[in-house]
């Protein structure tokens, strides 16, 4: 018994339900991970998690190169589930997107929705390998939830069709007061945060925002923001002022 | 005249003093950036900052390969100084510990503190890529003053230094409750942020912070956030109660 069993370091996202002594096979580049990049076999521990189940401690039975099973012992921590926050950001380079992505899942967004606006540069996404970072950051940040990553969806178009419960807060470099417009709110209700272009909104859209019964300008200080930056920045706001901190 | 005479994109720090009619001679790296990457040309504007004398529309007067001169036209934008708040951090990897630095400039840290901990990793740095890394962020986020960065400084012997009038945030993730610590001060104190190493504070560490008279715990919430996430989100959390936002 080595010191992996006694407090595993390795956490891992499996599709699979968890309960006592439920076995677990593992996919290929789960078995490659755990075997031959993190070198543990038969008898060692590693904890699981599947967004629905909490987080359990699971014992490693057969590791192969290509396959293996782990068996659960029992639950190390409750699920947990974020607040009903939503993360619209319209993606830019890849590299900050992918940023992003990995930035929301550790601050607790519970679904991510990229947005294409007019001025996002951005046409496509690849939204597998973005699931795998909320994937990966889920895993890394001891969360028992994974948030969705959407398809790239039009802004226009989801304004169009926005739910009429949630709220949607959104970053106005024009304006002062901070956290201002958050308060008066209670926490429970279900909200979006909008992380605008770097190019900024036009002002077609600066007007319907600001136009939208459910929406609430914030600032983010004086300086201007990259989008990343404003995302964990706004995250923050909003988790402190109606969120889980 | 083209569009860039009108309003200049491109902001460039420099080390000269800034005034009526002064002229700015180029080093070889701006020039290559100005002339060869930019392709800026006799006649265009740019705006140039120092940390002193605000941002300043300047006129290009020669361009070279290698050199090149511009003349300062009118002040765009006054100084503005950020408050008066250092961000102290223990490096990490490379690409994270940049973003860190970029992050802390765009967010208003008035000084950035690589710190060695106990459970810190790094045992160098290289101070003038950092510094260049809080320069660049300076020139894209409209900022006029630039974070100076400064050596690696151990903790445990910084704080035996400690200024008496600064005060100390520190993020402790065995804590509940947000940004509560910070209520009852005045804005325009002297405050240093401290985040842990990804390996967290050592015991000693952590038992002689929540000692000082003058270090005040905050929550990040109940994930466990990477290094460069939790700058962000604890100068969000300061500038919003204590800073400029």
């Amino acid at each position: 018994m080595n010191d992996t069993r006694l407090a595993p370091k390795i956490r891992l996202h499996v599709a699979q339900p968890l309960g006592p002594a439920q076995t677990v096979p593992l996919e290929r580049e789960q078995a490659n991970y755990l075997f031959n990049v993190m070198r543990l076999g038969p008898g060692d521990l590693v904890a699981l998690f599947n967004g629905r189940d909490g987080e359990w401690l699971a014992e490693v039975i057969t590791a192969g190169k290509r396959a293996g099973e782990l068996r659960c012992h029992a639950q190390s921590a409750p699920q947990r589930m974020p607040p009903d926050v939503w993360l619209l950001f319209a993606p830019i380079k890849k590299a900050r997107t992918d940023f992003i992505v990995e930035k929301a899942a550790e601050m607790g967004a519970a679904r991510i929705v990229p947005v294409q606006t007019e001025f996002t540069n951005s046409e496509r996404i690849r939204r597998d390998r973005l699931q795998a970072h909320a994937v990966e950051a889920a895993e890394q940040c001891g969360g028992t939830y994974v948030p969705e990553v959407t398809d790239l969806l039009r802004l226009d178009r989801l304004l169009d069709q926005w739910p009429e419960d949630r709220r949607l807060m959104f970053c106005d470099e024009t304006l002062a007061g901070g956290a201002a417009g958050l308060s008066g709110f209670a926490r429970g209700d279900p909200w979006a945060i909008l992380i605008g272009p770097e190019g900024g909104f036009s002002e077609a859209e600066r007007a319907r925002l600001r136009g939208a019964s459910l929406a609430r300008a914030v600032s983010l200080g004086p300086r201007i923001l990259r989008a990343d930056t404003a995302a964990v920045a706004a995250l923050t706001l909003w988790q402190t002022a109606l969120g889980d901190w």
